[in-house]
């Protein structure tokens, strides 16, 4: 049986990704952390997401990236805006996707596990680096030259298979795999009970989703 | 005045980075790893390290990575062996260095520094994927895409100055340099107080270095 690590924020991206691992087959190992984040809902939607999707194992790794400031996300001096305006937002965590991704990586090497997926997307987060797909295939070169596994010939392959998709087709694929949205948390100012504002980039990108998709939204609003 | 974050072990090689690059007249960043490493004398030797070399800071990040387990070096239900045998050793700590670089990375963006340096050596541990001077390049390659400041056209460069260079070199370099050597830790194995052991892989390069650099060993043995 293929093994991945799946990064699990909490979030619908994730969650659709951990079920579309699963339905290719895979025994998924779910990977979130605690690095500070306002927004600390999505770690309990993630623990909720892991078991009732069927992850082999849910790790929570906490790291003091917020120590290291620069993120509207972690830094209490910096506001969370209603909705961004031009270039990188404010909500940008510097080099956010390579820790994460670099844990996975180690992760994947203990567990020798075949792959690693991410649901880092392009199209909506196009405002952050890291979301890119020449992103990704850089990460990746680099994952080949890092590992003990791919010195030995078993590379772990990094997959991100919505980077290039729209967030109503993200919401569709996870409508169809069975995706219970109203267990994810997107909002970075939810409250303590993962109830979302309905206002900030992430809740607004979501509504959209959902509207394109014409599907419901089950999205718990305060 | 150019800003570099300089990965700090509290060994000798990342001593002689750090000394190397205020030789440069850089304003530096000394980080440092608490990632369960049974070797905790070397974080406390990080700290004076960095203030006797002139860091402008210090931080130390507490990582879970030994969480993940695979390496002698973090889990206990592996020893230490006295010295290594063929290929990559148990001393060996899964995706390692891409973590550090990683950390590195998101605070040299959040500090808009220049480069961050790491005293990352191909020679003594070349059984080790992610300490050769190819890894090192793919990781650029990444670093470039993956942040802001790359994106906005301030790529930060990943320094390895020594990963060509013998112990012995080493020891030379540190020493023109004025690093104090008794103050750095290498044993896998060091006690609390930063005793060595003596006989363990990293001692046994530290010795050979002190041998053909020609000068005293000022290691303190148990």
């Amino acid at each position: 049986m293929a093994r991945s690590v799946v990064l699990l924020s909490g979030g619908m991206d994730s969650a659709t990704v951990l079920a579309l691992a699963r339905e290719a087959g895979d025994d998924c190992f779910a990977l979130s952390f605690d690095y500070g984040q306002k927004h600390r809902a999505e770690l309990d939607a993630a623990r909720v997401l892991a078991q009732r999707l069927g992850a082999a194992e849910h790790r929570v790794i906490e790291i003091d990236i917020g120590q290291l400031g620069g993120s509207a996300l972690t830094d209490i001096a910096i506001d969370i805006p209603e909705a961004g305006g031009e270039g990188i937002p404010v909500t940008y965590v510097p080099a956010r996707n390579t820790v994460f991704l670099s844990f996975a990586l180690a992760w994947a090497e203990v567990l020798e596990a075949n792959s690693i997926y991410t649901g880092i997307n392009a199209v909506d987060y196009s405002g952050y680096p890291d979301c890119r797909p020449e992103y990704i295939a850089a990460f990746q070169g680099m994952a080949n030259l890092a590992t003990r596994r791919a010195v030995e010939g078993q590379p772990i392959a990094i997959l991100a298979p919505l980077i290039d998709m729209s967030k109503g087709d993200i919401v569709k694929l996870g409508d169809r795999l069975g995706v219970d949205f109203s267990l994810t948390v997107s909002c970075y100012r939810a409250d303590d009970r993962g109830a979302a504002c309905g206002h900030c980039d992430a809740c607004r990108l979501r509504q959209e989703g959902f509207l394109t998709a014409k599907l419901p939204d089950p999205t718990r609003y305060r």
